[in-house]
């Protein structure tokens, strides 16, 4: 069915597209990277007979016909931005996949009743904004003007001014919002970023569900001071609160079920080996598939913290960066899924997605199903990150299998 | 008997040279503001009719003869380069102070036995390579040659490399040797870089001795991993165990009389907000005027934070920066300085000093003795740092009055 060499060679191919001399691959949004990459994927999806457009944000789409032009369409799709120095399989996969299912439809002479549209999302990691999901959160009507102007990259560029400069209007980005009547299924195809599939020698992931990320910003203020001649007694320090706010956002994601709690980004000033830290910086990302357990233990850390920077006559403030509910996988897709694997004689296994997805953000818009390959060592956001052509392929003929049952006879079971 | 106006007027005066539009002091050994202010120095020196050179590793001399040729010369100095976005008092004003001194000695046709010698030392921070007081070290003969390749600075350039860049031969630092027979005695007026002196409303310190600063590099190396997608349990998070080390570092120097440690710089890689931190590396300065004690705790340390991160499965290496010995000042030289603040009418308050200085290079060429001026609110290696031009004055007259009991009468009491 699927060209397992060819979904491979495009997967190379892309890869080279942003990647650095240690092999890192790094595409931020509206980058000449993001550009190039988008460009190139245009160009296939041309190849696979795809009409292609990109909308109002810069989502990238490419659509093949069904027999009933006015059915609501079947999407595929995922992201081409990466994190800063990053894998080449996190949201190429996906794309790429999914190119490959129509064109392979085609080269089959398959029809279907419903359009399919190949979709990529503008900006789903948050790495260049800390703000995520820019792309799917504009075609479900969530990003709303106010955010353009709110998130800033490491130059102090706003998402606003990123946005104009790669030659769009952000007083337009309304032309993006889609309505349910368009839009009949969302189904993606990815790397599952994590151990399971791999620690129990399963080729494939059925979703269930996708923990949310809460992204909180602590800024602690102490004060500054020599290192020597400050006694511990008198001392202020930012980073002895910060390191004590760490261990309790531990402790805490240990503590509640499901959680996962990481301070991934922290920045100290002044910045001397003999200076006590005046002001440090750090980000929480914390993560749990029910969100009244979320809101849990947010609360429990905010308070601890809170208590331990008052003992220290430290100063803490919180702001939130985003705040992504958990959903729910539609079961509906869910079923087709599993059906799929099972025409394929593979097991597809239940499991929660820990990583945030724009299938999230597209939830009120149509259903939403995701399907997971194994990654080696569960490592991702890494150059090391790697999905075995076998796996890859797999997946891609499960989304193909998925795709044909939606787009040919709607919702099955 | 010493001129206020003039000293405080040049102290401004130096504070423009590496000052930065927020106000921050940067000048950084072997760079071009530091040779600028030892420029302007040199030309104050000259003015005070001092015979003014370089040594072969960068300290500035400035000599006033004494009746007898042959005695051996009282120094007065301090230093001129600073941390980063640091102050205008540590340092110069020892550097300016002791000028002052000659020049008004000169001015009252005072007559001294021994010559009297002002010394600015090259590096004393170790802000550009995490390794200070070069130039003490070279005049005491204990700047080892392998030092000069093995620091570098932020751009990799050795410390050889910048010797070089700024007109010296490392080949020749054997040359900045002197020998105690050259050296009677060493007195340095500093700012206190605490809180005890304002804190009980005295305008005079006398350090008793000079706690040996202790700079040690950890370096946490664990697994970095999506944020959502491993679950606690299978973390090797190397900001968790920084976090964990940190505060055991804390605790250790709380428990232990008379420590003080620090975590003034960390880094993160590979540094997104939703990426498990793979490796952290950051320094302690750990400090005691008593050795044993800080021995003791360091050993504490490194032995609770190897458990914390065994139990972790997060690699840590440690790496020496810098092992400096406390000393103890003169007790002759403290003698004279208390003597010279009851002829001045203010009392001398003996304190240790936290903060390293040049002195502590010198114990085996010499007596040292260092005297010490408020510093408000503790402040230092900042813009905010601060002495008031009537405390300069008063630590400027104090060390007047005992540099020429050392210059004509040799060791009182």
């Amino acid at each position: 069915m699927v060209q397992a060499d060819r979904l491979w060679k495009r997967l190379q191919e892309l890869g080279d597209i942003g990647r650095d001399a240690s092999g890192g691959v790094t595409r931020f949004s509206y980058s000449c990277d993001e550009w190039a990459a988008k460009e190139r994927v245009r160009y296939w999806m041309q190849q696979a007979g795809l009409d292609t457009w990109e909308d109002a944000v810069g989502n990238l789409f490419g659509r093949r016909e069904g027999t009933d032009a006015a059915a609501p369409a079947v999407w595929l799709g995922s992201h081409l931005d990466s994190v800063a120095h990053g894998g080449n399989f996190d949201g190429p996969l996906g794309v790429l996949a999914a190119i490959e299912v129509v064109q392979s439809m085609t080269e089959a002479s398959v029809q279907t009743r419903h359009p399919i549209e190949v979709v990529v999302f503008e900006d789903e990691e948050g790495a260049r904004f800390g703000f995520g999901m820019i792309g799917s959160r504009a075609v479900a009507g969530r990003l709303a003007p106010a955010e353009l102007d709110r998130h800033r990259d490491a130059q102090g560029r706003s998402l606003g001014w990123a946005m104009q400069a790669y030659g769009m209007d952000p007083a337009q980005i309304d032309r993006a919002v889609r309505s349910s009547s368009e839009v009949f299924a969302y189904l993606e195809l990815h790397i599952e970023q994590g151990r399971v599939l791999e620690s129990q020698g399963l080729p494939i992931g059925i979703v269930s569900g996708i923990a949310g990320p809460l992204w909180l910003n602590f800024t602690f203020k102490g004060m500054s001071g020599h290192a020597g001649a400050t006694p511990m007694t008198l001392r202020q320090d930012a980073l002895a609160a910060a390191a004590e706010a760490m261990l309790v956002m531990e402790q805490v994601a240990q503590d509640v079920p499901g959680c996962v709690a990481t301070v991934g980004k922290l920045t100290v000033q002044p910045g001397g080996v003999n200076i006590i830290p005046g002001v440090v910086s750090l980000t929480l990302d914390l993560r749990n598939a029910i969100e009244s357990l979320r809101n849990q233990a947010e609360q429990r850390i905010l308070e601890q913290v809170e208590k331990a920077c008052l003992r220290r006559n430290v100063d803490v403030t919180v702001q939130t960066l985003q705040r992504i509910a958990p959903v729910e996988c539609a079961p509906s897709l869910r079923g087709v899924l599993h059906q799929s694997c099972e025409e394929l004689g593979v097991s597809g296994f239940d499991l929660v997605s820990g990583a945030g997805h724009d299938g999230m953000q597209l939830v009120d818009l149509c259903p939403v199903g995701m399907v997971f390959v194994p990654s080696r060592e569960g490592i991702s956001h890494q150059p090391e990150e790697w999905t075995s052509p076998v796996d890859c392929i797999m997946g891609t003929q499960v989304l193909y299998q998925a795709a044909l049952h939606l787009a040919k006879e709607g919702i099955v079971q």
